[in-house]
């Protein structure tokens, strides 16, 4: 039997079988009836997913192309952005802002560390910004922010907010409207079950008004003209047709399971990690909390490296799971649990671990995390 | 049953069902070793079928998002650039490179005539450029340009040829280094029979060394970090990875297939589709000549709307095929027959598009069509 392959990276992230399969149906024509209807139901779920009345943009493009595309119609040279940071993600997002020659200010943290809103608050008294960039989800860390309070301070200082959702939207609560949330981008292979290649985004009416004054020079990402070609169904350039009929499918299962269902799912299953590997004696990186159901970042014990473990969780078992950026990589290992993932995905990523862990002369109290995932399952989703 | 569906607009183009099925397999980590492998198999192929030893890139994007990148690598504000444009795309490359404040001349054509070396080194030596931008197949016409004659002309006067070959790569030759091309931009969706959402290039190394000058701020299209992670076998930003996947299968079924073949194989698709439409007595828009491959651009006959015809034929028939573009729309409209696409393609379009014409009761000899097409496709390719 060849060996079966387990995808629990915090993304891409598995597609269920029904998305990969609307994926393979034949090409449809972007500019033809079918799709045009097919994309205007796409941008419809996409608003209850942002859970916003604003405009949704569809970019064939990485996120990193939609964090991009907000960089270029919200901001000229020049002009003040802050940009919280705590992470990998956080520290693209400086600088791709430099790149473009706005002056940024970081509000920084240590990795791992959850940005406070009073910080914030004190830096934005301190030197105001015009834009604010946040990480919902960082990813490299586990670490999810609290963005209502974050957003709330940025309001109130008179700036946009721009929140990079990519691993959060679809995972965790995201209330782009009640919240007052300038511009969200996220992408389609995290929570929203797809494959990569759309940065799906929700634009605000404050934000349209300030791209409208934007002098960056922009084509492929010019917000502007893709939503005068959004409106009638299609893209002013071939768009990741399979991947568009893909993500429609899949945002049908997921406001099938309810978003309200998901964020508790999603919950259930950071708990379930977090608690599996504590009873399983390791150290967790990522802050133990409800909010931290995206990805869970965890520490081998002295004398194991992390490389080793992804390396041999791979070829032994054929399951992927992340290591640590930069300096954490000999220390941290992360197992994501975004999108389609049930709590048998954490009970093999835990069982699978403590193998390795256990022929590494680690002390495991055998058979401990799993029993303990499901049990804090349980308790956290009410079934299993 | 339900309506059987034919995609024949000159893109996107019907995806072998072999294709679509390698895209719909599970997702693969964009850093691990599968895809790494994967993605290094399918950069050499790339080679292959741009006939290059230079670099290859692969972006995430529309083939507009790799134009992009060649304007932002190649050049920095003020820069003269010349744009041969003989139709819709031409167009969108003089506004791309002046969004980006290179200074734009254009050698300008009538839509659907044929660039002319001639005028090309006329120009150059009255109003010098450094990069001179030749669409290979302006899909909005149907004209293949010579890009031989072209680039030699370029070279000759000192400045780097840009060619965009989106629609054309895999089905007409195109020699990347043999006659000397430094950027050659193409998609994914056209010859290479793959669905929309990659953007690949071939760059030279005079590119490279004009890139390693130029000032314009550029972030998700930078060249270099892509060949950096490239080298690798990945990519900085994660890669639509199911159309990589498709792209490589279908590289695979190009080059066994054999791309001389390939090209005779489209010439005499080409040749099939216009001796059908002149049986029917339908007067060509498209060049009446060899190279023209791509797609067929023909006129209807006086008192017959293009429009309808369009939308009778996807109403009636399932059959898609494209209008023409702006003041065109009324009389013509264009069969694609790029990639996947064989010689009974052709007389379903031209089948199809006789019962209509017969009905507006344009006088046709039934028949004559397709008996035509198929006689020029066997006196063309020498089989069926």
């Amino acid at each position: 039997m060849p060996m079966k392959r387990y995808l629990m990276a915090p993304g891409p992230t598995p597609v269920p079988e029904e998305v990969l399969a609307a994926g393979a149906r034949p090409i449809l024509h972007h500019r033809g009836p079918d799709f045009r209807e097919l994309m205007s139901r796409c941008l419809g779920r996409l608003q209850e997913v942002f859970r916003t009345r604003n405009d949704i943009l569809v970019f064939t493009a990485s996120g990193s192309g939609g964090f991009e595309s907000a960089v270029v119609n919200l901001l000229s040279p020049g002009d003040p952005v802050l940009v919280v940071s705590s992470g990998e993600f956080g520290e693209r997002w400086s600088a791709l802002v430099s790149v473009y020659g706005a002056t940024v200010d970081e509000l920084r943290y240590a990795w791992g560390e959850t940005p406070r809103p009073e910080d914030l608050r004190a830096r934005l008294a301190e030197s105001p910004a015009e834009v604010v960039v946040v990480v919902h989800s960082e990813t490299s860390t586990g670490v999810v922010a609290d963005v209502e309070a974050l957003a709330t301070v940025v309001r109130e200082a008179g700036a946009l907010t721009v929140v990079d959702a990519v691993s959060s939207l679809g995972a965790v609560p995201l209330e782009t409207d009640s919240w007052g949330l300038d511009v969200v981008v996220a992408g389609s292979q995290k929570a929203l079950m797809t494959p990569p290649g759309l940065s799906v985004l929700a634009v605000s009416d404050r934000a349209w008004e300030r791209a409208a004054t934007s002098s960056t020079p922009r084509f492929y990402f010019d917000w502007e003209k893709l939503r005068a070609s959004l409106e009638t169904g299609s893209t002013p350039f071939t768009p990741a047709v399979s991947i568009v009929v893909s993500l429609d499918a899949a945002l049908g299962m997921l406001l099938e399971e309810g978003l309200d269902n998901a964020f508790a799912r999603h919950a259930a299953l950071g708990r379930a990690c977090r608690e599996g590997a504590k009873a399983m004696g390791l150290e967790l990186f990522s802050p133990d909390e409800e909010r931290s159901a995206i990805v869970t970042a965890i520490l081998t014990p002295d004398g194991v490296n992390a490389r080793d473990l992804v390396l041999a969780l791979r070829e032994r078992f054929g399951i992927t799971v992340a290591g640590g950026h930069g300096d954490l990589g000999a220390r941290m290992f992360r197992i994501g649990h975004i999108g389609y993932y049930d709590v048998f995905d954490i009970t093999t990523a835990l069982a699978a671990v403590e193998v390795l862990l256990a022929e590494s002369g680690v002390e495991i109290e055998r058979g401990a995390a799993v029993a303990r995932a499901l049990e804090a399952f349980r308790e956290s989703a009410g079934v299993v």
